[in-house]
């Protein structure tokens, strides 16, 4: 008997109503139940993104969303910044490549947010600029960028802020209407605690004004389509119906405890973890983690890969290895979506179990001791 | 109580143990699990495909796919011909527009099927057309296209011949390698018994070749990429791993079955529902019927669309209405994937009890009787 314990910053761990809700017998998209479900599912995704703007629900991975965003706002020849501080950030680059927009890339070092005042230099210089690319949690390294303060430099300039914020939606902050941000893309496999398989984009006005000029071809991701099908409760294309089931049933709970006390709970995990991490002596990898993951760089003597591996199969304990450069360097412990304070304890308990039997010098109980300082803490503080 | 009964041409039914699959927790796709069930079904694609060729596996629905084959394929400028005999005809035609390609319409009556020799006069006259793009199963009449025949005019010249059998993959029979089809998609909610979530692709080695010179914006839909990672038991992006497990399920049962009895299977069940509706006085719509469903042309004095909505709410069966200018001029019985004789049964007598309860003079009895004689008939044959 092994219970396994999914730790892994997507997909995430998924209630056990709504796993269930997918064993239900499968039903034809286009009947008048499905549309008013999925009527349900993209009002309730506005509270997760804090807008009023429409939703729209693609089929697809959060590549493909970025993708829509790509091609719906922007135009061969257009000139954009993308922010690079890791794997995903690269991929709003390679997306413009591949579809001939030039970039202005401004480099971050792994592990580090970007500073605003770089983006509003390289935007004074530039003033044509059409938009400004960033994640809001780049998943390779943890680390937060601070989407606020790059949305109060663009929202005073014709320039778009476009935000990735496919693995921190539920987790940090992203208010979208009251900071100004333009476009905002997701998925379903992360804090919305439903598997891969769904993709989210929302455009305010300005970006929708945007999407009139963009010349980029586009047809599965044609944003301006899901809008119209979204508004009769539809899509255009057959869609992943079984997810759409269950992330109804997920965005019931968010919307039960409410969009800001889920990103408060996100909070308070990675606080702890954070807290634990260092009582473990180790070091967090992101200078300005985000509550979405944490990432640990790994003691030189630590072969990460091979950890990461006998944790699994050992201890039934997924974390997510480095990736790119940081292979076997770091692990990344997520903290997201149907997790509650005992899942931290379990993943710390683990991890220094885990760092002993290979032999590093851990000081066993430190670590799940921190957290539950930490969770006792807020606990008394909110009574 | 109500039991409901899903007769619609995607999603089809889904076997039990496969929905259940989806109720277990899920797993990390990049896990050595993950890999090992990558592999098993591509593999076991192959034999569904009827071809030796690489299968590629999208997250997204049939539509992706076909945006995959039309922006690997093909450059700006290039000169298609497309088969327009009903919607999905004309999505290949709408995908080539999106992206700047030019095509040559053969525009068929729909109901109807392409006559070849007037492919191979139009590819006389231009020689130089890099593909003819078609359905398989034109799912919107449910008329087939000889495939066999298109692919002996296309395979003697630089033409590639595309093929979409999204609804027919499993239903009609499409033997890529023995008849030389360049390339097929497909997805997953239609023969294959799986929710819709999942496209597919397969390309020969003429059309890797032509992927060479293709230079049609794309990265989500990449193929190179994602065959790269199917040899690897993985995908470029996170996968709807959910259906890859379902899948797996449901390949095993094709597999067990064998292909082409799943195929002798469907032809069976067409062969009995076109008997049926004939014997109930009703006119086929397709001149030459797929083995993946059966459209109807409604009496004039019937409302199709109240028909179809009646029939769901008072018998809890879901037919499929028509689509485009047949809405409410067609019915579409799908007898397609987890299918047997006795579903046929419960498709023909509801629609002898519905066509009756709203006045249609129609033999009680006599469409499941003929549909019963076939099923005898046959069984009698193969004892």
């Amino acid at each position: 008997m092994k219970k396994h314990f999914l730790f892994t910053p997507g997909p995430t761990p998924i209630p056990p109503e709504a796993l269930l809700s997918m064993a239900s017998p499968i039903d034809y998209h286009r009947s008048a139940e499905a549309v008013k479900l999925i009527k349900d599912v993209l009002e309730k995704l506005k509270a997760v993104f804090q807008t009023q703007n429409d939703v729209m629900l693609l089929t697809s991975s959060g590549t493909g969303a970025m993708e829509g965003a790509v091609t719906n706002l922007l135009s061969r020849n257009d000139r954009v910044i993308v922010i690079r501080s890791g794997k995903f950030g690269e991929r709003w680059g390679e997306l413009c490549t591949a579809y001939g927009v030039e970039f202005d890339a401004i480099d971050v070092e792994w592990g580090n947010s970007v500073d605003p005042q770089m983006v509003a230099e390289r935007l004074g210089k530039r003033p044509e600029t059409k938009a400004v690319l960033s994640t809001l949690c780049e998943t390779s390294t943890g680390a937060l960028h601070d989407i606020e303060s790059l949305a109060q430099i663009t929202k005073e300039r014709p320039t778009l802020l476009v935000v990735d914020a496919v693995s921190a939606l539920c987790a940090d902050d992203l208010q979208m209407d009251n900071w100004g941000v333009d476009v905002v893309v997701s998925c379903s496999q992360k804090g919305l605690m439903t598997p891969p398989g769904l993709g989210f984009a929302t455009l305010n006005d300005r970006a929708w004004e945007a999407t009139k000029s963009a010349d980029l071809p586009r047809y599965y991701f044609d944003l301006r389509k899901a809008r119209e099908s979204g508004l009769e409760g539809s899509v255009p294309y057959t869609p992943a119906i079984t997810f759409i089931v269950a992330l109804q049933y997920a965005l019931n709970l968010i919307c039960s405890e409410g969009v800001r006390n889920v990103i408060a709970r996100h909070a308070r995990l990675a606080e702890a973890t954070r807290s634990a991490v260092k009582a473990l002596g180790l070091n967090l990898f992101a200078s300005n983690p985000a509550n979405t993951l944490t990432s640990i760089r790994l003691p030189e003597a630590v072969d990460g890969k091979a950890f990461v591996k006998m944790m699994r199969e050992k201890h039934g304990v997924t974390y997510a290895g480095g990736q790119s450069g940081l292979s076997g360097k770091i692990i990344r412990i997520a903290h997201l979506g149907w997790m509650g304070e005992y899942d931290v304890i379990v993943a710390i308990s683990a991890l220094e179990r885990g760092l002993a039997e290979i032999g590093y010098d851990v000081p066993i109980g430190a670590g799940v001791t921190a957290a539950q300082e930490v969770f006792h803490r807020q606990s008394t503080n909110e009574a």
